[in-house]
């Protein structure tokens, strides 16, 4: 009994780790979706020189919903209390506006609605990190790497938008 | 004795109250000292359609720069306790990023690294509104045409900084 209550309440062990994947996997089809013609449109946009090739940007979101769906199940699967159903709803608000930018950026080519919508994504992002912080500091770690990239994604949408005047509205 | 208390530890009347005004009134000086080719600056740039005129910063920022002050009065003359040095340390951060602001992109015209800046300044207003309301409510509703104007300052720099490559670096 000791041992199950240390793996945590029923239903949050493996079969909630699997359904955080299916969310986060899901999320990232649907922005995915966005991005079917995302490497000939990304090809002709004007780029720093400094901005990453296309082809790195498919493996970094799949190493960051991975670690994102591990950082859920771990701060999710602590005990309950007020924290928890807060830290659930930053992570699944914040999962629903990632989707969002991919559609914005690369499926309507919007590049300021999207870079103001990147600054929300950031700031639920943040406060995702900082409530699942509380709850087990492992959990705020593997959403570092993720806070990091947005972040310079960040960056990159706004030289990009400035950079095609005639191509991102 | 009873009335003495209610206006507030000794040192923080308006003695207090212009001490506040003073520095506000300093730190808008140390930014408008960078803005003093501004409006001819301002002229040249290339805009939208729905930004405001020149002569609408001076009177705006005179008007915000008063609220301030008197917001930082009524929350920081209340009861001493843990809440007022962090957000009498949050007031004082956001003035002085608030100064930097104006040489980033008057003084210096670089239009990029002033609008990352205005996102610092933003969470910074933010959180001392935040600090403020748990203090003292009307103090933080002073403070939040600060937050608004400053909101639209960052999308307008936003805008001006893409459609002036040329000028804004």
């Amino acid at each position: 009994m000791n041992t199950a209550s240390k793996a945590g309440p029923p239903g949050r062990g493996y079969v909630a780790l699997a359904g955080w994947l299916a969310l986060c996997y899901a999320v990232a089809a649907l922005g995915a979706l966005a991005t079917t013609n995302a490497r000939a449109f990304y090809a002709g946009l004007a780029k720093p020189g400094w901005a990453p090739p296309g082809w790195l940007f498919g493996p970094v979101w799949s190493v960051l919903f991975t670690a994102m769906a591990f950082a859920a199940w771990l701060a999710l699967r602590t005990a309950p209390g007020v924290a928890r159903p807060r830290a659930q709803w930053l992570f699944v608000a914040q999962l629903a506006v990632n989707a969002l930018w991919s559609w914005l950026f690369f499926g309507w080519q919007l590049g300021g609605w999207a870079l103001a919508e990147l600054l929300l994504m950031w700031a639920l992002i943040a406060a995702t990190l900082r409530a699942f912080w509380v709850l087990r500091r492992a959990a705020a770690w593997l959403m570092a790497p993720y806070l990091a990239w947005v972040t310079f994604a960040g960056v990159l949408n706004a030289v990009l938008w400035r950079m095609n005047p005639g191509i991102l509205g």
